[in-house]
């Protein structure tokens, strides 16, 4: 495998690290100042805002990571969460239920950091885990 | 760039192509004859007709790759859809108009051939232009 990708899975495993460890302030290592997220332009502050929001929420949120490719200046990784988010999540009122689904969350670096993200989180299987 | 990467990535174009040119009886190159698809076992032949019903029901259906990483035995993409699916899509009333959404898909080889699939496709998003 090419070094470089090698020290970029390294990298981003590190990153994961970050957000399980609440070290929010230390993103700035991860990610650029600027950055979109869906398309949305936004600055790094309001990238951490909305995990800091996420994690506030869900105070046992998780981040494990089940596939991670890596491949150039792009990330895919597939993440589990199995956590109780209090109150509401996504929209829906899970209010402390044990909920678990995945996210499917792309990357693009630039020098090194995260600077576009897209992501898709498994609402449904959250909505039929309510239902059940 | 590995070469072996750049053979998987030209591969898996042509399954793309494969499906986009709605030649499904060849997806017997690119997929195994049994696979799991998000967890749940399934024949190549249950995967085709998925596929099929898909595009039955979307006779639009174009899958634009327009992220794709390759490494090791593992693939991801985020391809996006532009399509009118006719009558019922993903248990939505979508009647013939007109959406737009990405799907973001894992998969894992063996012998160069799909055995793993792991897909979330954007349904929030269908859902919001429908009630726009």
């Amino acid at each position: 495998m090419d070094p470089r990708t090698t020290d970029l899975e390294a990298r981003y495993r590190r990153y994961i690290g970050c957000l399980n460890d609440r070290r929010l302030d230390d993103l700035s290592e991860f990610v650029h100042e600027e950055l979109t997220y869906n398309g949305r332009p936004m600055t790094r502050i309001e990238y951490q805002s909305l995990i800091a929001s996420d994690v506030g929420a869900i105070p046992d949120l998780c981040y494990d990571v089940r596939l991670l490719v890596v491949s150039g200046d792009l990330i895919a990784c597939r993440i589990m969460f199995d956590c109780t988010p209090q109150g509401e999540f996504l929209g829906l009122r899970v209010d402390g239920r044990r909920v678990s689904f995945a996210e499917h969350v792309f990357y693009r670096l630039r020098e090194g950091k995260i600077h576009e993200v897209w992501s898709l989180i498994d609402r449904p299987a959250i909505e039929a885990q309510l239902a059940a």
